[in-house]
């Protein structure tokens, strides 16, 4: 056995000196009798190196705890069995990817090594090969229907706010007035059977005091409904409230969050999404929607074991739920797709990818059917342009570009400090009345101006709609050039009318509101999102640039630009798409999504025609805003409220070395360790009560501080509570051991406790010369929870992620106090 | 300084006792002096560590010499100055993606520490952080000009194949035939420019004597092609064969094979991509397309710093411009990134998916704008449906997934077969004579049937197309109902004319035919792609199938399914569908692509509609296909000519132990280490000259085995041989040290030689008893070269890329010796 020969050396002493440094009273004592001890290091130590089957024992010792029985039974010893509870997280802990993924591997192998024995087992590892697709499949379905829900509830509840359909109560406004036959396409919005408030209560649907009447009720309306979407949440379901976005980034990320994600969050996050889209705030329900469609993946994936004892594979469900959910909120599954991909999921391989592109084409697909906006259309904003665009148009493009830049930025440090301030002063302690008196003041704003009064996505459609002959907006009342008939003059474009000034003048103010209204809206205890309101803004924004660019194209059509490309006759600028560019612009300044953002657009239109100017505008927003700051406001949000979450995007830049990062630091007092065989019950269990650690490196012995292996301290609290339940002879100063064969002992020692199933034998190890991009890039890819410094084969000491997002945070001039949680 | 506790207990011996097994002579010796020589151990190991200022050399060990001027510059040593050559790599080497990526943030850093000292370092800056966005417009460019190119040469010489026009020798059939304006859209094939061979010289049309004279002109100019194309690939750029992806995965996984991408290969495959495709060779041009594409990317990779002296970032520029190869291939920007992200990339940050997607875009546009198609369109098979489809044709597009999952695997099988005979066999040894034999078969057999005769894209084409009123083919001589009259009638759908049979019978033919021929085609040493002749198998099954289910309709319109679906008059079977369904089917069963591939064909139909049947039959296909063997062509391809790919796909499912994959193994002579301080320069050539390993373990010294660092072969010689050329007083007996000081030498002693800054001071350590899964995934994610095991601190053994896959390919019963190259 020639390869022993490499190990065989360990006998004469080691070329490494002592520095006369203060060593512990414990560590002292080993020391005396470290070489006495030698002989039993042997064969406790190296045994299982070298007992000659090494081929014999394939299951891990990193898994034999945690899955469930182990497939090597030579070990016949209590510990062997899984003890209940060793391998699950608490809440608000980190989970450990790598563990979490052989639990998963093991697992999968004990079911294809049953397979052949019975026809009920080959089922069962049927029924467990499709339950991946049964899980996603339901969760696309339910994410569809309730999405599908959603907009109806919203729909009635939101026109609500103007009137009543007298026919029947449950209909909204257009839904009573398809049933009347008497309407016209231009009238739509007139039938007899509508009634405003004012009709219904005053019996005049016109003059001041009707106005008034309906004034008062819309803010009466708007001010119940955030009133009930508040306490709501307030009472049953807190994580309902915002968008969810940083949370499940978190989550998926590989932090636990008990409850988010849970059966009550889905119900009362439902039900105040309606509530809150119809108060009238300024939110969308697209944010919520990821939200409610990653608890539906949650909730399924409790009725799968496979799923729901293993909370990396949880992640695989929760990555394709928040594809389906942006797909149901756009109509846009391959951008959900790729929103999943490239905004929220950590962990992504390319099994997540079918199948979340699977759930992203359920989802679309339920909601085609329920058609909630009557139009049998997948897509949110449906629009259809018919003239293409010119070089020369890429330069407002552009602009429109910096606009979203600039808009991402300033939001982002204004809602951040305000956030703050909510956090830091007993402000934030009256969060109901926070809510009343932003929707009230945001329902006395809004009523006077038809472009804020109107649901934002209906406006939203409005500015991306480009005038037709039969568009009876306000924004296409262009005078028609030749007296009304429809000869073809010598200018291109068309003079704005009187209504398109009005609404030029209506939209800026509406822009105004919008700006800073949107700002103290966003974290708010109501569920709300982010997308519908940057997008109203850039869509506004757009659209008065875009007829502003039309206006000069007519008035200057001798201009070298508009001779050169506009053709005689026909419309050259389309202000539809300026609002789409725009919008796609603010959505990109606000969240700094880059392709999934351009492909959701492009699923909009549909033509790839129109994809440069929105990645013109995209790709400019995206630099002008990381200019100010490379966050987006999903990073940011994390950041405040201090999660664990650490950005696979951000670049570490530093050139710190792992020892600079790792713990104990030089004030430090020395890392807490375990000796794998001469710790007694006692001492262990005073080690764990001293230090509030959530791990501990095992050792050979404090003398060599060679490294073993890990063990964590909610394993070995579990481990010892069981032994001392179930094992008998297991007293305070039994000999804990985390060898293969018990040390050999005095003969009247009590029994030892062995816990080598819980240690962790592989625990990652880098040397303390090692990069700290290098530690980074490892947390990154492999999901690690904690990583061991060692020196020259000498443990030194531990890294944790918590170490590194402190690091980080410290690099960045920011508090490194502000990560919280472990 | 309370931390040095924790390496201060290194004093005692250790607790780890000697086997006693041979050890040999060297080890014997330091056995005896290990005790002596303990203080100087100190002073030299450990001072790095200890000499206070551990923050002060920021730039980490492993980046100093290689990235250039290190920013330490306390150290003045010759060493430390960049040796030439170090940090490179040999031909048909693995790189290391963990120091690739360590080199650019050290070039990052510095320039952006340089950036504020002068306008001209700014605009360095500014240059350097654009080149990326440069270098992938450049590709995407020429990657959109060299496909234009090559799709208008294609067709010229394709054409020439039947004859030539009189009035323009350089215009093709169509173009012929645009510039003659009596031709009507039915006739437009039919000009009097346009002279066939026949005619042309023998002066008639139409007759057997002018038919067997096009016959014989088709095969001689198809051999002619076929035999220039062979001849310049074998004589300049024997690279340029074949479609190239199966190279191009494993060059980007971190292979380097000099001169794959080179302009070389670029030029002579685009010109005999040309000649192969004209020569009626049953292949396609969209594989080799990709090839063409990354050619451009790592040559315009060349023209900036960032990315020609790093092997990770021109990595990255690959993968977009594989994007941009596919986007131009099938017109498909989004299919192209989705592509490069599922199918041929390894590393792809998010950075590179927007990068990729703008290549793509880029790309796509100049190809538009060349307009090769003359269609004003971007995709290569535009389709457009009018009818929708219903749930009962699930079955039929779910039994054309089973078609194409049973050919791809049939087709991966015998091809592979096929080629490992020609490799092993003397027949491999005539390309050319193969190439001239098959391309004879192919047009011997293809002429007589048009559907083999024409061009595969447009057979495609015509299959894929519905059938309009204004469809002149064969395929659509369906017989009118009432008598010519265009009234409705009350069944479904056409009973089918005579064309249809004739047509259905060419089409088995063509099946057939192509489906064999294919088999011997792919492998040749011509450029060849796999896409378009895997889609025409595919399309032809598919439209035989849509034909008979539209006949099916017909005369069974009173079935329940049809009654109860299909609406009176109207057609209710799209062929045409069915032909989509079924190229994607089979193009996913050869390829096992499945997103990619679904958005690609949804670029084409641009409509959501047909994505579930699209997705129907191409997940059948993958699982149809995954049951006979998990590895697609190009996998297949791969590990056929052994290259060293680490599938980031495929999961490792086995039970192994580090221990049981590291080298040594038990039956070896031990591992080839180097002691940090002990060696001559004569001793370390020994070690050099009498292994092949291409790296050493540094170790503290034989006895204690822990480890320190890890340094290249390469590395070694390079600058033992600089030091021995450059620095005086370097001689044989000079002592080798790793450590930061020299060892205490005797006083006649000559200087000793350091070459710490070559040493790789934090390698990757696992411990022994990690399961091999989690080795592959650290391999896989962090694109390690190795990795050296570890048993309770002490170094084992070492596992590199080639053990692993020579360990997988065992673990699944293949030839270990298989795998080629380090």
């Amino acid at each position: 056995m020639e390869s022993e020969q490499l190990y065989s050396r360990g006998y004469s002493r080691t070329g490494y000196s002592s520095y006369n440094s203060i060593t512990s009273a414990s560590s002292d004592e080993e020391l005396l009798d470290g070489a006495g001890t030698t002989m039993d290091f042997h064969t406790t130590e190296d045994d299982n190196l070298l007992d000659g089957d090494a081929a014999s024992s394939p299951g891990s010792n990193y898994v034999m705890s945690n899955g469930g029985a182990s497939s090597s039974t030579h070990l016949l010893d209590f510990l062997e069995e899984p003890i209940p509870g060793v391998g699950t997280y608490d809440d608000f802990h980190t989970i450990d990817w790598v563990r979490e993924k052989c639990k998963d591997r093991e697992r999968h192998r004990k079911i294809n090594s049953k397979k052949k024995e019975s026809a009920w087992e080959f089922s069962k590892s049927l029924y467990d090969a499709w339950s991946g697709w049964l899980v996603v499949t339901l969760t696309g379905l339910a994410s569809g229907a309730l999405a599908g829900l959603i907009d109806i509830a919203a729909d009635w509840l939101n026109d609500l706010k103007e009137g009543v359909c007298l026919s029947a109560m449950w209909f909204n406004h257009e839904q009573c007035c398809w049933t009347s036959n008497e309407t016209t396409f231009a009238e739509r919005d007139k039938c007899p059977q509508w009634k405003s408030w004012a009709e219904l209560i005053l019996g005049q649907a016109e003059g001041p005091g009707s106005y008034i009447m309906n004034y008062f009720m819309y803010i009466y309306w708007a001010l119940s409904f955030a009133f009930l979407a508040v306490c709501l949440v307030k009472v049953f379901a807190p994580y309902a409230c915002g968008s969810g976005i940083p949370e499940i980034k978190t989550i998926l990320s590989g932090f636990i969050i008990r409850g988010y994600l849970g059966k009550w969050t889905l119900l009362i996050k439902t039900i105040t999404l309606v509530l809150a889209v119809a108060s009238g705030l300024s939110l969308g329900k697209e944010g919520p929607l990821v939200h409610v469609a990653c608890c539906c993946g949650n909730i399924f994936s409790y009725l799968f074991p496979k799923y729901s004892k293993n909370e990396a594979k949880k992640r695989e469900v929760l990555s394709a739920a928040s594809a389906a959910g942006v797909s149901v909120a756009f109509g846009a599954p391959i951008g959900g797709v790729l929103f999943s991909l490239e905004e929220v999921s950590y962990y992504f391989p390319l099994k997540t990818l079918w199948r979340s592109f699977f759930a992203a084409l359920v989802a679309a697909f339920v909601l085609r059917s329920i058609n909630p906006f009557g139009n049998s259309r997948l897509v949110l904003f449906y629009v259809e342009y018919h003239t293409p665009w010119y070089l020369f148009e890429l330069l407002p493009f552009i602009l429109l570009g910096v606009f979203g830049g600039l808009w991402g930025a300033f939001f982002i440090r204004a809602n951040i400090a305000w956030c703050r301030r909510r956090k830091s002063t007993r402000f934030g302690k009256y969060p109901v009345l926070e809510v009343i008196l932003v929707a009230a003041i945001t329902a006395v704003v809004a009523f006077p101006n038809p472009y804020t009064r109107q649901n934002t996505s209906e406006l939203i459609k409005e500015l991306f709609t480009d005038c037709g002959p039969l568009e009876s907006s306000q924004l296409c009342q262009y005078r028609s050039q030749m007296n009304g008939s429809k000869t073809f003059t010598e200018t291109p474009n068309r003079p704005a009318g009187p209504g398109v000034y009005a609404a030029m003048w209506q939209l800026c103010l509406a822009l105004i509101f919008k700006i800073i209204i949107t700002i103290f809206t966003f974290g708010l205890k109501v569920p709300s999102g982010l997308f519908i309101p940057s997008m109203a803004i850039g869509a506004i924004a757009g659209r008065i640039v875009g007829i502003a660019m039309e206006q000069l194209a007519y008035y200057h059509h001798d201009w070298f630009l508009f001779k050169e490309w506009c053709e005689v006759g026909a419309d050259c600028i389309t202000p539809g798409l300026y609002a789409m560019v725009g919008a796609a612009a603010c959505l990109g300044g606000v969240t700094r999504m880059t392709v999934s953002l351009v492909v959701i657009v492009f699923e909009l239109t549909g033509g790839l025609e129109y994809i440069v100017p929105l990645m013109a505008a995209v790709m400019t927003s995206k630099w002008v805003g990381d200019a100010f700051g490379r966050e987006g406001i999903y990073e940011s949000h994390i950041r405040l409220n201090g999660y664990p979450f650490l950005d696979a995007k951000e670049e570490f830049t530093h050139t710190t070395l792992a020892r600079e990062v790792m713990r104990p630091r030089r004030s430090d007092p020395p890392l807490a360790v375990l000796t794998q065989d001469d710790l007694s019950v006692a001492e262990l269990q005073a080690v764990i009560n001293e230090t509030s650690y959530n791990g501990f490196p095992v050792i050979v012995s404090k003398e060599s501080q060679r490294l073993v292996g890990f063990a964590l301290r909610r394993d070995i609290t579990i481990a010892v509570e069981n032994a001392r339940r179930k094992q008998e002879g297991i007293v305070l100063t039994s000999r804990v051991y985390f060898t293969q064969h018990a040390p050999t002992l005095p003969a009247d020692s009590p029994r030892p406790l062995k816990l080598r199933s819980i240690l962790d034998m592989s625990p990652f190890t880098v040397t303390d010369h090692t990069p700290m991009e290098i530690v980074v890039d490892i947390f990154r890819k492999l999901g690690l929870r904690q990583c061991l410094v060692t020196h020259n084969g000498r443990l030194l000491g531990i890294i944790t992620k918590k170490d590194i997002l402190r690091h980080m945070a410290q690099m960045a001039n920011q508090d490194p106090e502000s990560i919280m949680f472990n």
